[in-house]
């Protein structure tokens, strides 16, 4: 017997759902403490307290100083400063970029606007587990490498990059090398360490961790020499001007405070329902797991391909359960399944290519919601594979 | 006698308060439909109603096309797409921008990047009540201008400029030329029409209005060539990628829609308290009011010169008092006073220079608060004036 459920939502990599008191807090803000953190006087005096809170707390679970983190308005943003203005207030050392064929778009397009600009980009290859050879990027470097930009976990299928072993090596082979992050999906379901990590400037977006959308961050370290890319009233030191979005910046904050509660047992629960999802859908004929084994990959993202099913096919019949999940990834507005570059980089037959799906779970997945969606699967997919052969 | 009273807040052109109601909507689809728009399924769908939703009641209210709005994370973002993006979309048929030396930082420092990079920019003086001169405009247009950008309401001194009859003569010198209209202070006060006033970029913030911070729009004419300034997963037709902020989206159109309701009487309000002001304050000795007569300049705005006291000394007894003002304009970082560049441009008296503030008012704004300030005011300045004589 399979219990009908309503909202069971899958896709927390695309967006997550925002804490109530995440909700609660930015609503005090808005319409209570709503000053301008420019003004003078009292209101903006406190305002500029949240600012310094949300600095303090962000600050903190990276183990980094409170002006290295620069607010932006999210993860593209944020990979635009540090990708162009780290391009730009370096371009006389050299005009190299080295990033990987499985980024994030808002890494992949601005490099190919750099590209246009007269920057030189290589892309690296991953193996078929989604990973980076250490040994390509080596052999990538030169001393005309500015920047070296690496998504932490993928974005479709969950790969984590060695993320601290390729920062040493970017730094043993040219100390002026910036190295650059994209932590969008993987800020708060790894410890992420910047210094540790040898990483220079590392991005992250509030509303993948159950904070508010329009919101994220850039870590800056303190030596590194970014450009602004916006221009104006010179909130933030200069390097991102416009008033600062306080009830976003502490919206965002109190969602970091309350991952870091608890923190591994979190991430446990998260790979116990992976775990748990994995295990029951590969039972279903035709099913397979893409990406790095489930305590190898991120804790919340599952690759699914269904041969002989079309993507979208089964994302609108799971959706007929109440199920949402993604085709690829959902951080395009290209709505279409086309092909993903992740997919095609971890060399996926090309008869799974239009046949995936991704799953992705957050700390409001239920285990009751896991059992339920494996059921769905176990009873859709048959039906599918068998229409549409047919 | 004077009553006692606490956030009598006027400083409303630094930021507003948010209305309970903007707040109500935003946690709603925070904590609720709180899906991605790009995603294909329900959720993915339903949040894109929030999008449409905000297009048209931004459309309806200026009386252009819902295709033409493009959201983005505030003013400043909106003046940089507009005057950068314009700036490298029409470079092949000129180098040269027009603006005024009155203009907010967002667009002057973006100007400067921009000369830096190779465009040369003319800078526009005012009269004495901060207007410019359209002769002044004709003779600096040439066949080279490509963007001519012109604040709509100055954000010190509250001037609105002839911005439908610059249009009007922009276009009839050199119909390539861009019309960019900063209207983030004149938005929601005044009524603008882009295609009447022949404006073919268009920015505003949503926390000038009631509405969330890190929120804006421009509106981007539908023959205007603009180029992204931000690069990434292509949303919004690609002029601005990035997840949308839907909250944020959704909270600036429940702002907007309401100030329009009954939008001539809050006008009218508004230029009656602010009558109200200026004749109470008129009355003390060596206060003067800067800028254009009270019906002729926006609503919200009034410039005050004391002579002998200084403006930070100023503020900060009004803020003992719990009348939050600003020294200048707030929409900078810096929170020196010193001489603002309208001001200067204005031609004020050097010895006024140091010694002005802005008093900014609202539809929250209440007659008792104006005259518990204009009290408070005719207390304090006679005290402060033989104190900073002494």
């Amino acid at each position: 017997m399979v219990i009908d459920m309503t909202d069971v939502y899958f896709d927390n990599s695309a967006t997550t759902k925002c804490l109530p008191e995440v909700a609660a807090l930015m609503t005090h803000i808005l319409c209570e403490d709503y000053g301008n953190p420019s003004s003078m006087h009292k209101k903006g005096v406190d305002s500029e307290k949240y600012v310094r809170y949300a600095k303090e707390t962000i600050a903190k679970c990276m183990k980094v100083q409170e002006k290295e983190i620069i607010f932006t308005s999210g993860g593209t943003e944020s990979d635009n400063i540090a990708l162009i203005g780290g391009a730009y207030a370096n371009y006389r050392s050299g005009r190299h970029i080295i990033t990987t064929k499985i980024e994030h778009p808002a890494v992949l397009k601005t490099c190919a606007a750099l590209e246009e600009q007269g920057f030189q980009v290589t892309y690296l290859p991953v193996d078929s587990q989604g990973i980076l050879r250490l040994t390509d990027l080596e052999k990538a470097m030169t001393k005309n490498t500015i920047i070296v930009s690496i998504m932490h976990t993928n974005n479709e299928i969950g790969a984590v990059q060695p993320i601290e072993q390729a920062g040493e090596l970017i730094k043993r082979l040219n100390p002026n090398t910036l190295f650059h992050v994209d932590a969008v999906q993987g800020f708060g379901k790894c410890r992420i360490y910047p210094r540790r990590m040898h990483i220079d400037l590392l991005s992250v977006s509030a509303h993948k961790i159950h904070g508010p959308k329009g919101m994220g961050f850039l870590y800056i370290g303190e030596k590194t020499k970014v450009r602004p890319i916006l221009f104006g009233g010179g909130q933030q030191k200069g390097m991102r001007s416009g008033t600062e979005n306080v009830p976003g910046i502490a919206g965002m904050a109190k969602a970091i405070e309350e991952i870091f509660v608890d923190f591994d047992a979190k991430v446990e629960y998260l790979y116990r329902i992976k775990e748990r999802f994995i295990k029951g859908v590969s039972h279903i004929d035709g099913v397979r797991i893409n990406g790095p084994a489930p305590r190898v990959g991120a804790p919340h993202i599952v690759s699914v391909s269904v041969q002989g099913v079309r993507s979208e096919v089964m994302l609108h019949a799971l959706e007929d359960k109440g199920i949402y999940v993604s085709a690829g990834s959902a951080c395009s507005s290209n709505r279409s399944s086309a092909a993903s570059t992740t997919l095609r980089a971890i060399g996926l037959e090309k008869q799974y290519l239009d046949s995936t799906l991704r799953f992705s779970f957050s700390l409001f997945t239920t285990e009751a919601e896991i059992d339920y969606a494996i059921g769905c699967m176990g009873e859709i997919i048959p039906v599918l594979r068998r229409y549409q052969r047919g």
